[in-house]
């Protein structure tokens, strides 16, 4: 039997592949889809996430996005789901917008890059951005558009894996894992925390202590340090979530704004999600005054009409950074541990090219995630 | 015996004196304690709120600062709570702060307005101001202390309220009035909505549908105008609860950020209440991105050391305004009406002024609040 160490969108994502495959698994978490991912947007940017230095992480996205279209078809079925519409899985694109003459400037900078990397882009002025969005501030003086980059409402994800898991009958261990059980140099099992709040007494005995496993795969974001070495580091980001009758926007649009990035991504349902900033603040997940005070400001100045719009909801989540910014998949040095962390800011968007890694279908792909890379790891 | 419709913490107030003089009374609302008293600050400033064309109301808040200590003992008392202190009754007074030439200006005029008033109030230099309150802002340059104010959190006030009530075997009709029962021209009772969603069967019957009174007394805040035809309009207010492990102001702060008007109220415990929006946007009580981003922009302009405190709650609530700015309090024309509403922003400063003029203990002020004052009352 696998044990999956960590019910976020990564963890449920290769435990229902795994569980699909035949393959026994079981997954603990103390509270699953709570975490990063119930913070995330759901941008499935590789292109407008595109940065001059990491080719490795855009070949990386760029290949989760091609899978992307049936993982939600599928999950969906497997959920007993009314087609992928019900992730709100959306790929209208989008649009990077510039405000200054320096913004317009790095803009046709990203755009010459893309271009070389043969990225499907379309640089706009500001009169074709608003065309596009004309919600857009009159400030804006032109725009990168990415037509292919989609988004996917991450709660919808994991709520729906979660369905689809307990149609596969998976079994859920809402509990701690406090560490890996070794036995002669291997990996064989999990130690689960009690739980804080003691459950009412259980038919058949509440929450074992302890896990057997064949193999632990060790899904557990910011908190896989811990468990066993793995170079990550909380990365704290604060979301906004707004709501409002009408679809303020058609696509993601993001800016740089007084020096920090921030997008807005709409939901079908005229829920419009606002973030994120990205703090150093090791596992403090406290939403902040200056925090939302941040987001609430640059949201504005790419949207004024947020102004108006309900706060329903204001979240802040933990990344799981690694020092290269690239996500650790695969079997570790230790036998009986694999992993499926470090995603940092692309969990969502790599869920499927991570379950895909594991299951042996992309050799290529996996050989820059491997875990090999980092010493500290056992 | 007399209905008292509204649960705010000017209606439970009312209910509280008269029940303790040994009248029965009986309250109605569908919701105590959760509209504009929610939201409240419960700062008790007259001397710092003060205007030049309002001296009517100096007056009223001057006298119901007065009452406000014997009023929080005998509350904390008949609530079988330990002191004053159980409500958070604070006295270190009000700092109003300027930051321009312009603000510091004003400030001058206001002094010397207040002086002449005969208000107790001190001008202080920037450095003086820090030296008080050292997380003010370096670009303070001035401020107003009025060490005779004070304030108290309305939440402990008004659970303090219901739980005097319920000492005094006080009934709580948990119903919304949707009218005035009338007969021959008087009041004679009220006419109880069903619930929105049915209670399970009581023993007793469930909630009944009508209330006989021989004295109804409205206290319905904003809701007023509907049911009596008061000139009440909801004014609505925002704000935002912080938390921090210490506290960072010893006294409330106040001053005015781009025009608009914040001011921060420590708590004992740590919070610190940043308000409040000023809206004119009748019943709606939604928690805006606008609305957020001016709190935030302003507290941070006043006191930079908020951006790292937490967001604990944001709430909005509605304040009953009258055309003159002044509460309605008194019987109305009308024989078995009695009015206690109208008191805007300051409902929880006034609430103690209110009980006192409907027990008959303040004829002059009374003559104030004087509902005659509006034709439309009915």
């Amino acid at each position: 039997m696998d044990v999956i160490v960590g019910g976020g969108i990564v963890g449920l994502s290769v435990a229902w592949r795994l569980a699909r495959s035949g393959r026994p698994v079981t997954v603990a978490d103390p509270a699953p889809a709570s975490g990063a991912s119930h913070a995330a947007a759901g941008m499935l940017a590789p292109v407008s996430e595109v940065t001059y230095t990491e080719a490795p992480l855009l070949r990386l996205g760029m290949a989760a996005l091609r899978r992307w279209p049936s993982f939600a078809a599928e999950l969906a079925e497997d959920a007993g789901l009314p087609g992928a519409v019900a992730l709100d899985f959306r790929t209208n694109g989008t649009l990077d917008v510039a405000f200054g003459a320096d913004d317009l400037a790095a803009l046709d900078e990203l755009a010459a890059f893309m271009e070389k990397l043969q990225l499907p882009v379309e640089r706009l002025t500001g009169r074709e951005c608003r065309r596009l969005e004309p919600m857009l501030a009159p400030a804006v003086r032109g725009g990168l558009l990415a037509p292919g980059d989609a988004w996917v409402d991450p709660r919808r994800v994991t709520a729906a894996l979660l369905a689809a898991l307990d149609r596969l009958r998976v079994p859920l261990v809402r509990a701690r894992v406090s560490e890996l059980l070794r036995d002669d140099g291997k990996v064989a099992g999990v130690r689960l925390a009690p739980p804080d709040v003691p459950a009412p007494a259980l038919a058949d005995g509440g929450v074992p202590r302890r896990l057997r496993a064949e193999r632990v795969i060790l899904a557990a974001g910011a908190w896989s340090a811990g468990l066993a070495g793995v170079p990550v580091r909380p990365v704290k980001g604060q979301i906004i979530r707004l709501s409002s009758a009408q679809p303020l926007l058609g696509r993601c649009v993001r800016g740089t704004v007084h020096g920090s990035s921030v997008y807005l991504v709409p939901r079908g349902d005229g829920e419009l999600v606002v973030g994120a900033t990205q703090e150093e603040m090791g596992f403090d997940t406290r939403v902040t005054a200056g925090g939302l005070y941040e987001l609430l400001r640059d949201a504005r100045e790419l949207v004024p009409g947020v102004t108006e719009l309900e706060v329903a909801d204001v979240v802040a989540g933990l990344r799981p950074g690694t020092p290269d910014n690239l996500p650790v998949i695969g079997p570790s040095g230790t036998p009986g541990l694999t992993l499926a962390t470090g995603h940092h800011r692309g969990g969502v968007l790599l869920a499927p090219l991570t379950t895909a890694i594991l299951l042996g279908e992309e050799d290529e792909l996996a050989a820059l995630c491997s875990p090999g890379r980092f010493q500290e790891i056992s």
